[in-house]
């Protein structure tokens, strides 16, 4: 039955949440981290201690075992807090990727990696776009060669999120190669990777516009043994684990983007209170309130559907059995509708912060004012972190019109 | 808990009114319907008979007791239906402003007027815009004047839905005026006006731009004596009566106006199919199927944030007596939320029958394709049938920032 | 040397055009035009007087030579008063097309029809759309077949402006087909078709959606004798001509639209400052006022790109001698600012007129008020006549890209 | 007559300093600039050694007696070169200040100033926002109080570009202060600010989101003594003078931003020729293509705007003898159309910045990729430098509707 309301535990969740962010990360500190370029270490213990990282792993597994709309939840929150998005990145690759490693992934892994991760003692990333490839998976170039009791793996990744954080903490990272690429999608297969495994190089961290807190970087991998415990799921899947992460990881950062184009709603809706021209408060122009009327409906409209694709996500899974993939309808329609929060939500988020700003005037242009932060963030997800703008209007385009209209090959 | 299911009744209910209106409604009946300018009796008759007119009425007074999430259903398949949006008019007058009017009449408004109205047998519509008036309502110049048992009614009200069918059917409109022009908003009072009652006189027809099949017109008042029994509510509610049927209404007329583009939508799909050129089906050209991505991305947000506010008038109306008001807390939440969907499904809807449109070329441009009475329809909520777009806009901004800012006067 | 201003022959014609057709065509008659589906004779026959049909064409041959910036004034005024866009057809279809006729004519087209249409006595238009077809062009089917003296042409062209009025008038068509299909681009050749020619059915007049005064409709070719003296250019050169042809009617396609949207503006600045909400005209409400701005900006840029591109073609034939190609160069320079006026102008005065309709309400909808029937009418150009949106986009990126990157085949 | 030809000079004089940036200013050169926030004084003696500093000053005063579309291209070449926009902005405060200044003031302020700035040995700069102003320069604070001689004044003006460049070249700015508050407007007085003037306190240099390589600074003035050769124009022409210097600014502003964007669609067009996705590049893909087919027929209607703006500007000032003010009709017809061009061309350029970032995916987010520069680059002429995004609508609106309809007070 349609329903809106969160239970009364995510309302308490989402408020203590909002509570602890506002003593220990409000504003001046988000800018902090932006120009020290690095989450405190304290910081990501603190998320940890609240149980939010790989919030979405069952609790024997480290986690605490989250539904998505209570993941959800913690998404629009830290993005509400840390609009230069920097600790969402952390928090949300982790309850993504973190979440689909875990589904197929060995106890082994789980005690290398993700129970450490949950603690913020390591961390678990993907690693999956390379410097050909862009969001052309199938195009990738790593290489998997059968090998006693592993694989042998080759190739560069690039452009990925945390790997100065994950040297520094530990862990690794959820990645993905051709073992037979006669055999396209089904010849691709997915491995946990240790950042610290031999022949794995960790090549530049990269200057980004924006969320400077958590780095990017990438990796090299040169005749790197992965032993068949390191393998996630079965020889073949590495293709369909890596849309399932992708769906994951796009329903939060949706989340993370809706939550920080509420705070610049907020803020700019404090600031036209008081600043006044003409001797009046701007707020009382028409020409301001409109255009905040618009993106107050649109941004409700966005946080709708995001909601109810949560809610998808949890049907999804309802049913689905560790180490199996979810059923195919679930997933195809999930991804149909994370790709829409993924194609607006990004979009909008950089539009409202783009329009609040210009209320703001010179003072909005300078670092003292926090939107120019929020606007280089968001920025990071509408370019297209997770997922191109134009990948998820192929996707859209593909399940509306049948894949016999949009093969791109 | 969040949930975006619809019941197995809800389900069935969709399902088999849409079977019935492929069958008693395909679209060359709709354009039929708008060269004749008319709704067939039989189409009046045979929605009452599946139980959709006054469908949110409560049983013992010829409604079905829906709740408002079936009859946004209702609303969206009609609109999906009759894309000339001309009997979702039809429809959803009488499902909010009967609803309203029931809410607060006396047993003899229903009995003349309501329970008929059920059945097709009566029309029961809403007269509230005036020559000079447009949004603003407070503007108006309709005058109660206090006499024994009643009131004697002065004023012109024009641009009304319905004026013709309630001619035929019998039947009455909600009307607004004021008692006493000094109390401002609390100076007025609502009431049930038969369309046949002495002093009445209808004025013209007008020739529409769209919504052919059905009418528009007005009707002046002169000294027609009200009586009491015919007030609805209490003296000095009728402005936050018309607010609370405004409401209602465009709840509904959002979801008309998403059932129409969902139409638009796959009509053009159907042709972008099968229509070629430069030897590939239009389908296959990405320039649009990208254009077919961002607007079923947005027509899904759009409808999550319909059904969202359709949650909201449940709770709303949950605990509300009839005979009272709502919570006012709730209502204006309600309020605000439904202005967002009024100024973004109109709207919308309108985008996607233009766009759409331009994918069928100089045949889009033919009556023998039934886009152009979809696009001339929903322009009839996008200019501001149910309040213009500027005045949602002007909602919005007033809950967002508080009616400090926005006082017009 | 960058010079925008007119000169004062050109300022005179412009205020002597106004005036004729502020007394000649004053909206009621436009609106009687269109609901009568039909441009009354002495319409026709009184622009024939000031010099307007044909007017691109030397005196010789019955025009009044006028340069490209002139016609574009004539076409953009024919626009401002005539909004439902049907005179403006009439007008430019000979303008473009009838020139290009002339430039590749004999004299014995000229006498048959050209001298004539410029009088008002005949009509000259553009047939090459077919059934399957649309913007395609290469994908035509009408081919020629060489005879004695000249060729056999078979085919069915649509969506054709002005078949009624060529039925009623005489004259005929600038027609293509191909000779040679395995010559693809080079195997089209160009014919004049008079309407009466023997085995010429015309098919039925469409009912469009707008500008109702001028009739769209079609003809069967069978068998249809064409001599040699009716072969525009030389044999090869059918798609080129039409190319050519294009350019010229997209450009006056679009200055009519700006002189519709101009319209728009002007009707809708006088009904805001006249028409009351809240105790003041909504023209002091900055709502509307900065979405007045917007418009006034946008289309001041669109009108000065189009008189650029005037310009542009006064510049490629001034030294194209007749019979002969213009320079390639700046033929394809051409090209692609006119698509790019052609892109802009019609969806931007699609654009103004809806959003002013809007300001008008419910009144706005109605056919009392004149806007709808512009609205209706500048579609007819935004859908498509003349060339579709996309296909404007197509030659921009080509012309942007290198043919290489946007090659259909 | 209609020309949009350059003269050969022009032309000579765009291909020359084109050449010239190419080899001075390449874009790793800007990116230094902007990482050492530091325009390097090499950099600005060589525009003045090529007579592009405060161009547009007679001869005999300094300059080169450019016109204005002459100083357009410089505009258009420089932002086109330095998509940071810090060059364009030390340029046109001169171009356009600059001018104002020469036209008002005495020969002592040409010797101290005007003719050095021209050298690149002092700055010539603006000087109005206020604290607590923005766009409301009738709200300002700062004051003239008459003395023996002069003028004792007394303000503070913030967000001030060149403040640094300014105290290390020596120079000053134009400013703008009440003499007599009572008669609003005409009682504001402008003067030029020796920014080494005693009482003059340069404040702190913002650190800003863009364009680093010129300083945004500001300056209070305590009791600073003004003698009568530095007033400019007479008393109360201040507000007048003020909005002659906005309307050049303006002007140039719109100029830098086409030609940024230009380069930024340049830079996109040679990305997406190499970069493959799915075994194409992706310039073959339609839906990159479209967007570049609007966003290059966007951006040459603006362009054609500017021109002809740049053409009136011509108009304007070559009947306006120095020290008068130039024709109020011609002033108020550049103001309208400029207003037009500063409306739309920061923020076209801001959204082509946007959406070719997209194209380059995870690489135009580094600052590897130019882009991300030129997009934080052109946001501060979109945010408001020389007159906020709303001022211009209010503006055109103004000029469309009459004052009557726009008074803010």
């Amino acid at each position: 039955m349609v329903d809106f309301s969160f239970t009364e535990e995510q309302e308490l969740f989402r408020s203590s949440l909002r509570e602890w962010l506002e003593k220990n990360l409000p504003l001046e500190k988000v800018r902090e981290n932006d120009e020290k370029e690095r989450l405190p270490r304290e910081l990501i213990k603190g998320i940890a201690d609240l149980g939010l990282l790989c919030m979405t792993l069952p609790e024997e597994h480290g986690g605490v075992g989250a539904d998505w709309v209570t993941t959800t939840i913690a998404a629009e929150e830290l993005g509400y807090a840390d609009i230069s998005i920097a600790l969402p990145v952390f928090f949300l690759v982790e309850a993504s990727w973190g979440y689909v490693v875990d589904r197929y992934c060995t106890e082994r892994v789980r005690d290398e990696c993700l129970r450490k991760a949950a603690r913020g003692d390591a961390f678990i990333g993907i690693g999956v776009t390379e410097p050909g490839g862009g969001s052309d998976v199938a195009g990738f170039q790593t290489t998997l060669k059968r090998t006693e009791g592993g694989w042998i793996v080759n190739g560069e990744k690039t452009y990925i999120s945390g790997t100065e954080e994950c040297k520094e903490l530990g862990g690794g990272f959820f990645c993905v190669g051709y073992h037979d690429r006669s055999q396209l999608h089904r010849g691709m297969t997915a491995f946990y990777l240790p950042l610290d495994a031999e022949g794995v190089e960790v090549t530049k961290r990269y200057d980004d516009m924006g969320r400077m807190a958590i780095s990017t970087g990438g990796f090299k991998m040169t005749d790197v043994f992965i032993p068949d415990e390191y393998q996630l799921g079965e020889t073949g899947w590495g293709f369909y684990l890596t849309m399932e992460g992708f769906d994951a990881a796009r329903l939060l950062v949706s989340a993370s983007c809706v939550g920080a184009a509420q705070r610049a709603i907020e803020l700019g809706v404090e600031y036209i209170k008081e600043r006044k021209a003409f001797e009046q408060p701007l707020a009382r122009f028409q020409g301001i309130q409109f255009e905040l009327a618009d993106m107050v409906a649109e941004l409700e409209a966005v946080r709708s559907l995001i909601y109810r694709a949560a809610w998808m996500m949890n049907k999804k899974y309802e049913k689905a059995e560790p180490g199996k993939m979810p059923d195919r309808r679930l997933s195809l329609e999930c991804c149909k509708y994370i790709s829409m929060c993924k194609l607006m939500a990004p979009r909008l988020a950089y539009d409202i912060f783009t329009k609040v700003m210009l209320w703001f005037g010179a003072y909005g242009y300078t670092k003292e004012c926090p939107l120019e932060m929020g606007l280089r963030g968001v920025m990071s997800y509408y370019i297209g972190a997770e997922g191109a703008t134009n990948i998820q209007r192929v996707i859209i385009a593909r399940e509306t019109l049948g894949r016999e209209y949009t093969r791109a090959r």
